[in-house]
């Protein structure tokens, strides 16, 4: 991400996770956890392994030189990477990187590894704006406000609900992206790990291990389904935040003003303004993901053993999706933390339309036919109908019972 | 889908799951479930919850006369179809019909299942689809073939190895799709369930269980996160079709040719043809769930307690998710049931290079300065290069173990 | 589209274009005119071409019975058509059907009429949603209103500049559409027309005018660009209706209040609201097209003289793109027709801010200290500032300019 | 782009032109051209608009202190690039610069000179690769080759043919990129120009003017029609560079093997392979434009004045189909200078079906029953139809005529 755009659009730690370093880094890992799983099984010297392991520190290698190395030779940073790590490792060690492996699989198990580190950071904003969200719907668990369908109020709600629903979302975005399965890839040429004889199995087994990875059932450089499955869990938390930016841009509308963010981004010309910032960032983090996770599916259908294009395609829209995810909790998080809530004006709001707003309950106690009178009647509601029917306190219904219910189970996560 | 389409692009049961007759029945099965569920709970009379619940067959109702309806009145098919639905329950049950409900809780509760039915066929054709492919990885669990990356042959594997691949992808999907947690809906105006006093919780419960689908934690018309990873899942179960799909039709080219489809579509004036017709119809209904996918992610932004048009964007790309990840599972069925498979050819094939194919073998056993030695002196590689080291037998690697290892995990699921 | 969804998720004439039947005729509109133009240059008997442009009338065929074949058969509805033709015609001039011609050309050609069929009543839809905006920005030309960006207040406009950004849209996205390079296709099986031995070009040629159809320089079977422009023609359309339909909705809003839709869909338990259904409805179509865009630009990259699934894949997100499209543009025009403007109200959210929307000029105009101070001293900003400096219709710049050349250009298209 | 993938999936002069340093010159472009109109206007002394215009070097400004800045204030870089630029300028002149903008007026103004300098490249190279499509075109004019439809050889083509078929594509797409409506965007504070007064036309003409843009009719801060063009132009071109490099890299099968790219990325461990790289990372690239256009076309509905989160939403989509549709244009002009074409191979490969390829001719002239029973009685075609029948030379239709078309329109661009 540029240094322009990148702290808006790729707020968080995300963000260095799936940066030029954090991806050499990944693959490096891999070539050491390989090493290392080679010597446990006896395909290379326990030596080797070490002098291996030793080299494969990020700040050693030069990223832009291998980016260019890549375009010039096999199209992926792997081949370069390894290159440029054998003449790191040196002597005879040296021909014991990178045995049995091809590109592929450093650069689909450091994809799982970014992943993994990107998702550090991003599940802790996303958690940080689920328990600030928790926060409100405690705090507000029996503030009535208009609860509003197509834009326009309908009937009385709680914020602690409101804000009960967004945590539910968070929540639920949060327990899938806990659940992911983050295999390691080990296959060499075309999956068979044929150059690793009869150890094939054993090596993937201890590489994975190595790296705190599932072995997977199979190599899955040809079968994407968890490719497929992370893009969809950060799509979908994408999506909760998105969900959540959008009200609070909503409800912190001038002609709303239930809601400000603490920080409210003012405007040097127009100093009344309070812009919601943090919410409008994130919303437009999570715009980025719809067309992210398309591109990701999009990209499954692989030709053969290694694909001829597809498999390139996944890395700008894999690392751009973590980041952009990331950004949008991390932002959200912001947005949450502090959100200055004024009751008083949910409860102007609440009168906006002169009892109205309980119409329904007016209508389920009077009949609907008495209520329709009294609207065409012409006079306020308010005369017509007794306080105690327009009273929004007495329609809340079970909202306190989901705020309580969706606090335990954030509780339980 | 359309009758003139609909066999090449919504094959297989989802297409009628998620036909008209499916909504409305569903759509009723949730009013029917609501009225027991109330009267369980005590909120309507036993008798009433009969009545209506006899009344709540799809065959009686007039879909056109309701779509019309929703066009010209709310906006949705729930409001119209409760009117008809008072109207054929008659007498004072009717006033208990859709009691403190909305119709967002009857549409999203419908559009579950609409998706739990649509799943049942879906999942059994992805199942037939693995079974297939598990057969063709047993049977063929020691058959080489050219391995094949960037579509050049690159070292030997097995058609069992790639075919383990494929079920890996399948079975992957299929574990996710049944994991999926379909809920049932229900708020009522804003979500509160404040027509149902203190009983919403208790009828919610209730609902759900009639339903046999999962009580939320709280109603989800705000929260779109169960239709984000009920998208995903699907987008994912497509992306593995796909794959396979693409496989099938690069095999099957003139010049590879080995497999071909049993029925093989031929053409009337190209009768040598064997056009591999399932496998490009997979693709083709694969190809459709990315972006349905996105649309589906981008609605989650929804406004408040029930969004401006983000809801209502829903109901076509789940519909058509669900419909062309059926037929892409029911077509790739078809294409995998009787797959013939060519070993000769693939045997052919795999001499195609001269042995080069098995370069990297001879490499590791001679060196890659002999090797390039072999091949710059312009002489066949197997005059060079031993037999043995050519035999692409001897180097399969693990391609047999994981094999062994996917029927394993295929069986246990 | 169903009869449940299709009257609110597919209004307006583009629906019907792209139903069964309007595809059925669209191909027999191909074969009679494929017909007429080898009858022209020679290639059949003027009677053959007669007998056939005789029988290519739609509803003689079974659209069903032609789907399932196309299933069962060659995979596309072209062939079975032929075949149901060739009967119709029957004798000697069923011979003369279809000559030269194969199945994607006639699609494909079909696919060309039907979207030249929808984008008829589409652009008279938009056009009209135009017109309803070009009236309020005439009518409304110095309505002062708050702008709002970021959704807070910031200095005023007008509801008729408002507007007139509203018409810009929908004229570009018009212009656009009118423009678009609809051209048969005609290639033969491969593309080269082989069967018309030197007659090909000549026959593609008259072909193409029989039908109103631009005549390609190449057959364009392989070649998706037309595909592409036509998706991203109305995927602007369907964005600059989506964008008018939100702004409809939130100045719909209970809270703001400045405009209502005429006939506002109410609700049975909520008299009191007045829900902007056709915006919503029109928000939900618009929402399609993104994903439909998408989906159609991936399948652009289909292999050598006809995809293996690409060509397939563009059928139903064509038809739904043109329904979805089409859908916007009709909901949109019932939403800007009679919108009803409270001008009133405008005017009192503009002085929500208690005269700080002003800020900007009385920055201006005394310095950001001196307003700084102001709005520091906690005093009503009315009571700091002149009255003539807050007065916006003092603060209107260009606005009313802006919309008399809005007005030109709508009316020189 | 990261320096490590860039090299692949940024190649080109697109990817330059859209980083950090282009962006930020060009929205210092933006600011010099305001304050040269705005003098000429007479709004600002012509000392200001020179001491402005000199500052505006972009070496002399800190892209990442005025990404912070962006985030910890306004959200958007240009009010920080204000302030920095203010600073530079110094004395009164500071106060001249921005006057009367707002920063989406600079960012959406350099969005548009960002998008014409990565278009300026980016067509190079779509015409280069066009120019080498149409020598391939010339050189093949009448080489013979299998057709192939749904990857089964069909009849005979050229690969002339294929190549003017590439080449009308590829032209399709670069006419529509250069007929692409570009314009400035100038509005101030809410799109009315107030802070102007009744100069705020004619500063927009001079400012158009001055960058070489097209004056809108009306400030488009809240009409995207402009940027939904943009997006689908360059989804088309991205797509039609996919399509060339997936026949590219089907060509060049192992067991294809008609062509090979000169370079041939060869793999260290398998010399045999020669990875069509070119066309494999053109594929990779052109694969991201789909969910880039869908994310830009989802945009298009933001909010009042200025979108809540949407038109922050554009930036990085906007960027990333610039580069990735630049590098899909570079790397298929690799792709296709100086490909390797096997007409031998061509030759060979057409022999493949033992003259079955030619069933359609030999059908045409004999009759199809003649030709069914010449297949059902197993002896080899080309034993029971004449040598003539079976010439594929015989049998080109209108390709080289196509090619003539082809070839004359590229000449006429």
């Amino acid at each position: 991400m540029t240094e322009l755009f990148g702290p808006v659009l790729a707020r968080g730690g995300a963000a260095a996770a799936v940066a030029d370093q954090g991806w050499l880094q990944a693959m490096l890992d891999a070539e050491a956890a390989l090493a290392r799983a080679e010597a446990a099984v006896g395909v290379i010297p326990a030596a080797h392994a070490e002098a291996i392991a030793g080299a494969c520190r990020a700040e050693r290698f030069d990223a832009a030189a291998i980016g260019e190395a890549a375009a010039a030779g096999a199209g992926n940073p792997a081949e370069a990477l390894v290159r440029a790590l054998r003449e790191a490792v040196g002597g005879e060690a040296a021909g014991s990187v990178h045995r049995g492996a091809t590109s592929q699989d450093i650069v689909d198990t450091a994809a799982m590894l970014v992943a993994q580190r990107a998702l550090k950071p991003l599940r802790a904003d996303l958690g940080a704006a689920a328990d600030a969200a928790a926060r409100l719907a405690r705090e507000h668990r029996d503030t009535p406000m208009a609860g509003r369908t197509l834009l326009q109020q309908a009937v009385p709600i709680t914020f602690g609900y409101k804000a009960a629903v967004w945590l539910a979302g968070l929540d639920a975005a949060a327990a899938r992206l806990a659940a992911l399965p983050l295999a390691a890839q080990l296959g060499g040429a075309a999956g068979t790990l044929a150059a690793l004889g009869d150890d094939g199995v054993a090596v993937l087994e201890a590489f994975a291990r190595e790296l705190g990875l599932a072995v997977p059932v199979v190599p899955w450089h040809a079968e994407r389904t968890r490719i497929a499955e992370l893009a969809g869990a950060l799509g979908a938390a994408a999506g909760a935040c998105g969900k959540v930016a959008r009200d609070v841009t909503l409800l912190a509308q001038t002609e709303v003003a239930e809601v400000r963010e603490r920080r409210g981004g003012g405007s040097s010309t127009m100093p009344h303004k309070r812009n919601p910032i943090a919410s409008v960032c994130a919303s437009a983090c999570a715009a980025q993901a719809p067309g992210l996770v398309a591109t990701l599916l999009a990209a499954m259908a692989g030709e053969h053993e290694r694909a001829a294009g597809a498999w390139h395609a996944e890395w700008r829209p894999l690392a751009e999706l973590l980041r952009s995810t990331g950004s949008a909790a991390a932002w959200l998080r912001d947005a949450l933390d502090g959100l200055e809530v004024d009751s008083k004006r949910m409860r102007v709001n609440l009168e906006l339309t002169g009892g109205l707003l309980m119409a329904e309950r007016a209508a389920a106690e009077l009949g609907r036919e008495e209520v329709e009178r009294a609207i065409a009647s012409g006079r306020p509601f308010a005369e017509v109908v007794s306080a105690e029917l327009l009273d929004p306190e007495g329609y809340l219904g079970s909202a306190g019972e989901f705020v309580d219910r969706a606090l335990r189970a954030h509780e339980q996560r």
